[in-house]
């Protein structure tokens, strides 16, 4: 069968923290549309929307294992994708199919670790949601905040880098619970955001705080049932003085730390003993289980408008090294996506 | 009702750190053994054995609570006890009962926080147990263990302050659900005792130790699936660096850590996002709903002879301050119980 051409975002060279638009190139290459024989069990997609996430950094500490790295010299950029099925050597996809999962940054893939690839039901959705709210981020919200987090109506939730994708689908989930959501985030812009469209009960800007345990006090005067932490650091210190008897910090991200070359010394964990708390870490791959539990949850708040989401989509594969620079300089103006191709 | 003399010992003042028995007095009173009519819900007790705990220090931190303290100027120190009841206007506690709980240090007391008080239904176990291994002491090590630390068979356990009257029974416990488990200690004899008599796989002194990370490498080559730990600091930090994935760090205390001016700060905690650790501090009181669960599971034991226990018992309410002074600079030879009368 004739090859087609297959445009490719390859990686320059092995990154140590955040990604720069000139640590990609651009390469064109071809693709036989045709799985070969001894292709067992893999599919072949074309990549319909690219993610741009926060956990596409390069890593300092020799200690990060990872399920999988996005850059490796001269590959393309590994990371999550919404793409249709073009052909199928795995029984459990076809021809045809929609799905979402780990893909790479081309137009057309082979993908043979299909266990991270989830077929697409609900298409009455933007398909670019499966990027976000109905991918990887959105149920790294949800197994974090309901399945760590186990919140009660009436909760007391702090939610750090809350503009984020994960972090404003936390305090929306945690609003339509009957819980009081605070979130602090990098810019007044963003915090207006946080209050006026996310409906958080409060929102404060990190940046323009000196005294982060007085400003908890000030939003909690009750305290801290359920921190949602994404940063660590001085955010964590503050938080841990202001929980509440037999509160949960659910740590999603310690963003904070990743690029310090000691990591900050964390001085109030006696306070976990004082006030028997839980302290724990996550990740997503470890609840895809509960995927179809969420988008029971969350497909209807969607259909109903009870969940504002808002993406940044740059169109145009070319446009992706430049897209992921964005996401990581907070110059996004929603979740960033990458549109590569229509269906 | 004719008044009986009643003999107590009473703190002489407030006190931070660790009592010695100068900071206790022993005082002269007299008790009726009747009950007053409003007396409502009230028992009054005869004390047979008083228990000297670790949590029986003053505290320096000003955000320490407790649902009790033990030593309030001139009246009788607080602590857990075994007694019979000598009068009742309590529904639940009849007079002759056999009871444990919270208690004073007199030969009487009348007890009104009855919440803490539990009727002891198996006598065919020495009394003296119920200060220790069938009583608070060993209702912590089951909480933590069974409740909060969800062992399987085969986990890699790891129990700091092992010799402890909890430490030793965590080990035990673990080892009876066929765990490996290593225990740390203070000196060359409790090592000894920890692996010769309670059947720990390894244990060491942390003394003699000037790496605990390499240390901790030496006895889990693959690592540590729960960590029931009792001092925090420095070993904490050892420990988070050795933890398997989805390893869990069950706090029950961080004795290290109270004396200090300031709290030392803990670096290793971005450990529990590259393993997905849970870190739960915990107390027995929210706990004591499974008390009949866990005498179905240890008193069974204790008959079959596969639990070992060791009690140092003073005789007479005199020694009461000098013991608890032994029980602090580690000289008791056992659980440190003082034998107030017989039935």
């Amino acid at each position: 069968m004739a090859e087609v051409s297959n445009k490719q975002v390859v990686a320059a060279r092995d990154i140590t923290g955040n990604p720069k638009e000139s640590d990609m190139y651009l390469k064109s290459s071809t693709i036989s549309l045709e799985l070969p024989p001894e292709a067992e069990n893999a599919v072949l997609v074309k990549n319909l929307y690219l993610s741009c996430d926060p956990y596409m950094r390069g890593t300092r500490g020799k200690d990060v294992k990872r399920l999988f790295h996005s850059f490796t010299p001269d590959s393309p950029i590994v990371g999550y994708g919404v793409c249709k099925v073009v052909d199928s050597k795995h029984p459990g996809f076809k021809k045809g199919d929609l799905v979402w999962g780990v893909t790479k940054w081309e137009e057309y893939s082979v993908i043979t670790l299909t266990d991270s690839l989830f077929k697409i039901e609900h298409t009455d959705v933007p398909l670019s949601y499966y990027t976000g709210l109905l991918g990887m981020p959105g149920m790294t919200a949800y197994a974090g905040f309901y399945e760590v987090g186990a919140p009660k109506k009436g909760d007391y939730v702090f939610v750090s880098s809350a503009f984020g994708a994960v972090g404003q689908l936390v305090g929306q989930l945690a609003k339509l619970m009957g819980c009081y959501v605070v979130g602090s985030a990098g810019s007044k812009e963003k915090v207006e955001i946080l209050k006026n469209k996310y409906g958080f009960d409060g929102a404060f800007n990190y940046k323009e705080e000196h005294d982060l345990d007085a400003t908890l006090k000030r939003f909690f005067p009750e305290g801290i049932d359920i921190y949602f932490d994404n940063v660590g650091g001085d955010t964590l210190e503050a938080a841990l003085i202001n929980m509440r008897r037999r509160g949960r910090i659910v740590v999603a991200g310690m963003i904070s730390q990743y690029e310090l070359d000691e990591p900050q010394g964390i001085k109030n964990l006696l306070n976990i003993i004082y006030k028997q708390i839980k302290i724990e870490a996550f990740i997503v791959f470890d609840y895809y289980e509960h995927y179809p539990k969420f988008l029971e949850i969350v497909v209807p708040y969607i259909k109903e408008g009870k969940i504002s989401y808002v993406e940044d989509i740059a169109e145009g594969i070319e446009k992706a090294p430049a897209a992921l620079e964005a996401m990581f300089t907070g110059r996004s103006a929603g979740k960033q996506v990458v549109l590569v191709a229509n269906e």
